[in-house]
């Protein structure tokens, strides 16, 4: 695998190609070309060549990928081999979603805590039956449950001292939804969630309603859900 | 411009190198390369020449594009010059986080209407003050209001109704946040918002500490927020 710079919005992509190969294995194709996969999830096929590329040689010439191989690779190169402890912290109307949002504890992902400031919410429990707990006993809560990922849904002037305590305990991945871009330290990575981006994708559809490609059903966010859905 | 297939992951991108522009508008910054635009906020400059060369050419071989200029044009190709009308369906956690969330009452967005079944609900105001209606009130509040931009934020089992009685009244641009894959119909784009995506970008990070580029502080998703928050 090379290490070269590998840009988020690739890891965001390789998300996406899973998703799709996980359809096409779910329908019995044993095997994708780039090409039939971007038409069918309209997406870029040159694109996802170069994107495999980057982790090294994937498709045959003339035969394309293999699904169940590709889909191997892919869920070792997202690290989706290895379940993930998840905390939520701030238990509003979007971490209470968030911590019900059956996505964020399935799969490899796995929430275990969910921690809030306020007392009158202390001990309220979600529907998954998780009890909530104060943010003092995070710290403490991220070394002994080894807790990886901590997902802020805090107010904004909370977001970065939930940061600096969470890295303090030695979380490096976090996830923010608090309406305020937080700023990476070394060896830490924070994704802020940006809810508007999507909205801008519609502004574009309705400004260019004959653009066609937008017609197609929208392929490329396909949901575990669909399938989780379908198992209950 | 061109009217190839414009995938909505570029359209994404467009989004993305609009928040950088605004950045760099914002620090007096009058011209900008594709390569410095890519050091500067973790992208790739290959991709930004080729997803702007799709709207025609921005850039002068040597300079760079104006920032002004090119900032003005994106605007223009998302479709943020119109102010577009929005209308929330289910007021639950995540519908009355979104309902609160300021990205999408600001700029091009104006939240108009709130809508759920629960009669207990009716009535009730959100902090900017907006009464939440009946679903019976939805089709006539879209033709009314204008409404052109829908986010789906009830139970799975619900969404589908709801995007049919949206569609029905005229609504083509569906924000799906449903734990379930919406088909868009004809003319009518529907985006699914799948939040573990995000999550699943951490678990590669995790996965791969070495890899440096994602040790850079993640610039893609900068916040309109940012310099709203400043602003108040």
């Amino acid at each position: 695998m090379k290490t070269e710079k590998i840009s988020e919005l690739t890891t965001n992509r390789l998300s996406v190609y899973l998703r799709c190969l996980n359809e096409l294995a779910a329908s019995g194709v044993e095997a994708v070309s780039s090409k039939t996969m971007a038409e069918q999830f309209n997406l870029n096929s040159a694109q996802i060549r170069k994107d495999l590329a980057y982790f090294g040689e994937f498709g045959v010439r003339g035969v394309g990928y293999n699904v169940e191989e590709l889909r191997r690779q892919l869920i070792e190169i997202l690290g989706l081999t290895v379940k993930r402890k998840v905390a939520i912290v701030g238990l509003g109307n979007l971490g209470t979603a968030l911590a019900n949002y059956h996505g964020f504890s399935q799969g490899n992902f796995e929430v275990v805590g969910l921690f809030d400031d306020d007392p009158a919410k202390l001990g309220n429990r979600t529907r998954a039956g998780l009890r909530i707990q104060s943010t003092q006993a995070l710290t403490d809560a991220i070394r002994r449950e080894g807790i990886e990922i901590v997902v802020i849904a805090v107010p904004a002037n909370a977001a970065e001292r939930v940061l600096e305590q969470v890295t303090e305990a030695g979380v490096r991945a976090v996830l923010n939804f608090a309406p305020v871009h937080l700023a990476a330290k070394p060896g830490v990575k924070v994704k802020n969630v940006d809810l508007t981006i999507s909205l801008e994708s519609l502004s574009y559809f309705l400004a260019n309603p004959s653009s066609e490609a937008i017609n197609i059903v929208d392929r490329e966010f396909l949901r575990h859900e669909a399938a989780a859905g379908a198992a209950k």
